[in-house]
């Protein structure tokens, strides 16, 4: 991937073609590539890596303002990155970018995000990608966002990412002025305080409703949830590998090679 | 979790409360435990980590031969394991056992895998967990799978599980003489070679529809894939901390520090 020639760029996201992160997204990688947008055709946060097998998939050209804006496609995040690397676009896109992401994919919170599901889709096929959010559930500019993606795009394309890692980048809602700075940060420790509210329906059947956020356990500014609270832009290469290398050594103490032949 | 007392065991799925895969593994698992089910109300393969915010989770008593088997929960795996430990149990099970899952969960389908997703859940609450598949997708007998599972839940309450680390069993369709052994393996390189039908539906629209397989990529044992095809249990410890720590070093070098403030 050349930084002198234009970019040819995949932009998806998980909420929604229509919402206004990717707009804002686009607008700016218009500034520095060739930009095609394939997204959900509505929301589709919390999904984590779904794709779908069971169902076919529909795609149709959603226009804006009067113009063709992308394909939206009836799926989740995961299914709009392989549909358009498989089947819609001629040629396999240089960057893939997710988002602008309305509101944070720190911590465990990674793990149930369709934003960084579609840039780890990109990641699969070989592709650079980045997942972007911002981290604010409230009304929100995602200008400032939008533009430093843009940039960490730029940065992409001089340097590369190594086979495997992606970046999973969460903005805080401020001013270019306020930011702190930029941070490179680990994937925090923090989980979800789940709670469910059981309700009864009209028919009084009962049902519950997930609820609840992410715990703060992370103090340090090394970890994402913890540099963005501070007020930096966090940014975490994470990888897809899961093999957790040292356990494998331990398990060799176990003894389980005849495991399954065992007795009892 | 001492081996000595019963242990409390909670089992999920994603083939659906009715598989004969969960009902193989509950019956091994009533020999060394108090086993409580709750599970899919039906299949829920590849939804990868989802969750469901956006909607209530129903929950139904699900008999089988006229007895009381579990907990059909109208949702996803993940779903299933945070509603059991937040809403549905009275106390914390000692382990969480996903599975028996009808097909194989290697390599990249770990990325995309209910049965992974609902102990990983379980990972996240702190409890030791495993995700245990049959790699084959004919028809199968789940007897020595389940009784593995069984065997290994047995050598979990002895060794315990570091934090954050689950284990991902996948073990082939054969007898117990036949099988060669156990193996701690790696996950997997291999990625699919996804395409996609494009098909017409009777109203003459276009529809897609995904297809593919694993690719053979891994030729080395030591990876999951390759170790069941040459006849191998494969036990593979995974990890939801997805930081690329040697990257974070790597782009301290990339002088992003300032970036959100580059004119350009």
């Amino acid at each position: 991937m050349s930084p002198a020639r234009r970019l040819n760029i995949l932009v998806s996201n998980d909420d929604g073609i229509d919402a206004p992160g990717i707009a804002a997204l686009v607008k700016e990688l218009h500034r520095i590539g060739r930009v095609t947008v394939v997204a959900p055709h509505q929301q589709q946060s919390a999904v984590g890596h779904a794709i779908t097998m069971n169902y076919p998939l529909r795609v149709r050209e959603y226009r804006k303002n009067g113009r063709f804006f992308g394909y939206a496609v009836e799926g989740t995040p995961a299914d709009c990155v392989k549909l358009a690397v498989r089947a819609l676009l001629k040629k396999k896109p240089d960057i893939v970018v997710s988002g602008v992401n309305h509101g944070s994919n720190t911590a465990i919170s990674v793990l149930y995000s369709g934003t960084v599901s579609a840039a780890t889709e990109g990641t699969i096929f070989g592709i650079p990608s980045i997942a972007v959010s911002l981290t604010t559930y409230a009304q929100a500019d995602f200008s400032v966002a939008a533009a430093f993606a843009r940039k960490l795009v730029q940065q992409i394309a001089r340097h590369g990412l190594p086979k495997g890692t992606l970046l999973n980048v969460n903005i805080p809602p401020l001013t270019k002025r306020r930011l702190k700075g930029v941070m490179v940060t680990r994937m925090g420790r923090a989980v979800w305080n789940d709670t469910f509210d059981a309700r009864r329906d009209p028919a009084n059947k009962e049902y519950y409703w997930l609820k609840g956020g992410l715990q703060r356990v992370d103090v340090g500014i090394e970890f994402d949830e913890a540099a963005v609270r501070a007020g930096y832009i966090s940014v975490t290469p994470i990888q897809y590998d899961l093999t957790n290398y040292s356990m494998m050594e331990t398990m060799q103490t176990w003894g389980i090679e005849g495991l399954h032949r065992d007795k009892k």
